[in-house]
């Protein structure tokens, strides 16, 4: 079988990765450095990301609202580890007008008293508005989650991975209590794990990240981590507890049921367009790009194939006609998009380019399948066989055959993931599943850790690995493989993105 | 009946404009000078303007994408009149990193080889992409839409009508021919013109711009005009025709069907949070908000009575279960929000709440009520009468209800603005009107003109008016009151925000 991308997966995953995006025309590099822009067919992903996640924050009562792109350094500066984590990448306005200079060229000009940051994150400005908002216990819990974009600066930017902007939700709340708060940070973190697991078809690994990788100001940051076909680790979203510290740094008080003044605990949440360089790399192939059904710009590509010129009105008119039909089936919450391809090519050239796009479904018509009502489907996770179908009989099943592609697409990276995910209980097994360099794919290696930063630092440092995450519910202790400490929790090792 | 708004609108408008927003809270300022916070209760009129829209836009064969918020000064610089347009409100990025100076201050380092601009439209950076995407007569039309925040650096700025950062759609699209270009132009105008009318319940007047308020780089501008109680214009939105201005800025070609490259034509349109501004301005009360049904962030507000202790229980489950129900009933492509009021106020207390709220309709239920099931139905628009409906009744009418509450606010703004609405055939007449200064509510006056910019700054200066627009089909030319020029058309002037 012909295969479309160039280079392969194997060949050279980085650059496969670029190339599955090109050919299914998701997002292309800005004229700014580092910025990207996301095209029709990447953006409609983004909106069905958005609208079910959007559904199922609404559902735990969490209300949208805007903040403000620009911060204050002074805001910024409140929270000591908060900016430390920041400055080296922000994006900073110092002026506020343009204006002709000496030369003739365009100058800035009305430079500004305080310098404004362009958001990295709005913790500190919504940590600002949640001061005001809340007075007493019946103000929490305060849930808000706004959907924008946020800048961080970034030197080597991969599309989709790490852009200096990128969009993204961030929900923050409120809490009376320190255990209301762990619970809503955890409560995310599954909302997120079932979301990549059901609508994604993404198996993740959950857990607590160490010292060394948490968020900036937090008490604890959760993470959930998907395993890409090269086996490094991409962090594809994150739930913080913040504690008392951010409500300390904001001022967040409330009048506790026997009139004492307290702080709030804060929380929290976030994942971005890294979603969608998440999909690409775990379940796309050789061909192209494979789309999980649940949030697929389009569901169905109909090929019209259009060999004699008399039959070609009636072959393109049936297929207008069914992909109207099609139109009309609800799946997940949205219209099935199915589409004829209209352009002006040979079919097997459509056929090619539904398949690199990635689109779930395809369907080839020609004048003979219409006679007969025998259609062929094409499940993009099974390209080899059609299915013939009536056209009632497509219709009716329509939904099913989506569902069984995202079956089939959990299963596959559910068992890749289980393959690759080493478990060792020494040190030389450690460092000679990482020492070998890179291997294709790479491994995930659970070993019992417990240790500080600085000992991650030096792991980091001599096997290029990180702590990707400490997993929950861990009965069995034992002995840390590089402190000797007794005690340690498994943590996941691996190389990340 | 007592007034909940003071000062009352014909006390003093802005402040009554001011008032409303807080009482309804709707948004508030943010702590950087310009800029604002929309709050839950505002975001979600937001939302509902954008879903609507959205999918008005996509039925139309418009697609979504997301491009960066960054630009950079040489792309700004391409088209003349178009930098000259935003040159005094460019929020300008200089610097993308913060260390600590020689005083221990945060300072910005890393200074940019070339400044960006934040984007105050993004004309220039989608002109670019279409210049790469385009290639033939095949591509054409490209429509593409985007949701995003802009930045124009505001000196006087007011709560949704003028801040630092707003939000909007902006799309923009490239046609083969003028004539498609003009018809998409119009084509969107018509398409706003209707969703204020059927959505909003505003009735608006359209037109075309004069020379002088035309968008920088634009061959025509349309607009929308909304006039409010104080009988000002504000301008809710627009709709260019750019001609090939910007294609030739961009170099956007493409090869015609005869394989020789043309340039094609260019469209914008756009709408921004600016029409939240219009709907509290339009249909706004002394009382409070008033929440236009079709974009209501809540629909029903259920205000429980609760008199004597032990039917506490009781009303408050009789009142859960029935917001349940009316929030399985679809309005306009969304759940009915219905919500109880469980705040520890008093009955009193929660009724003015949700009338200053604007909700469109209050059930005030308490234990009696439930016996007779008799429920009082308030309408916003009626606020003296209850109607009493059985709970079968309630849910099989509501959304009745709703639609009449909507065509309520539009005959009454209808009216208003019929009535506010001048015409005049001689200077005298025009001067008399404008130099009593402000009264309540101003005129729109309907006046012949024929005239440049030269003369539209003129008229300004002496009276403080602007043409709002020249509205189409007009049969019958005159003579300009100003110029003494024949062939004028009659403009519509006004006051504005």
């Amino acid at each position: 079988m012909k295969m479309a991308i160039s280079p392969t997966r194997r060949e050279d995953f980085p650059e496969w990765y670029q190339e599955v995006i090109k050919a299914a025309d998701l997002a292309e590099h800005a004229p700014v450095r580092g910025c990207m822009i996301i095209k029709p067919n990447g953006y409609a992903i983004w909106e069905n990301i958005q609208s079910t996640l959007d559904k199922k924050f609404k559902e735990i009562g969490v209300q949208n609202a805007y903040f403000p792109l620009f911060i204050p350094l002074s805001y910024i500066e409140k929270e000591a580890s908060h900016i430390e984590g920041f400055a080296k990448e922000c994006a900073i306005v110092t002026h506020t007008r343009l204006e002709k200079g000496v030369d003739g060229k365009l100058t800035p000009t009305n430079q500004l008293e305080e310098p404004l940051i362009v958001r990295p994150t709005s913790e500190m400005i919504i940590g600002d508005s949640f001061a005001k908002w809340i007075k007493s216990y019946r103000d929490l819990p305060m849930k808000v989650n706004q959907w924008c974009n946020v800048v961080r600066w970034e030197m080597r930017p991969r599309l989709f991975l790490r852009t200096s902007e990128f969009l993204w939700q961030e929900g923050h709340t409120a809490h009376a209590t320190s255990d209301d708060g762990e619970m809503q940070a955890r409560g995310m973190l599954d909302l997120y794990a079932n979301f990549a697991r059901d609508i994604l078809a993404i198996p993740v690994i959950t857990g607590d990240k160490s010292e060394g990788e948490r968020f900036p100001g937090a008490v604890n940051t959760l993470t959930f981590e998907g395993m890409m076909q090269d086996g490094k680790a991409l962090q594809m979203g994150t739930s913080h507890f913040m504690g008392t510290n951010f409500a300390k740094a904001s001022g967040i008080q409330f009048l506790n049921e026997s009139g004492n003044l307290e702080y709030v605990n804060t929380t929290s949440w976030g994942v971005t367009t890294r979603m969608i360089g998440a999909i690409i790399m775990v379940h796309s192939d050789d061909n192209g790009f494979v789309m999980p059904p649940r949030v697929a710009s389009k569901h169905v590509a109909i090929v019209p194939f259009l060999v004699k010129e008399e039959h070609n009105s009636e072959v393109l008119s049936y297929c207008h006609k069914l992909a109207e039909e099609l139109n009309k089936i609800i799946y997940y919450n949205k219209s099935v998009v199915a589409f004829v391809d209209t352009t002006n090519r040979r079919g097997g050239e459509k056929k090619w380019d539904a398949i690199k796009k990635g689109y779930p479904l395809r369907l080839e018509i020609g004048k003979r399948d219409i006679e007969q009502n025998r259609l062929p489907l094409f499940l993009r996770t099974k390209e080899n066989d059609s299915i013939l179908l009536s056209k009632d009989e497509l219709i009716k099943e329509i939904t099913n055959y989506l569902d069984q592609i995202h079956d089939t697409l959990y299963q596959k990276a559910f068992k890749f993931q289980q393959e690759n995910i080493v478990s060792v209980n020494s040190l030389t097994e450690f460092a000679d599943l990482f020492r070998e360099g890179d291997v294709f794919p790479n491994h995930f290696v659970s070993a019992p850790f417990i240790g500080n930063k600085i000992v991650e630092g030096q792991i980091q440092k001599e096997y290029n690995v990180t702590i990707r995450c400490i997993p929950h519910d861990q009965p069995q202790l034992a002995q840390c493989i590089f402190t000797k400490n007794s005690g340690a929790r498994h943590a996941i090792f691996a190389k990340a993105y």
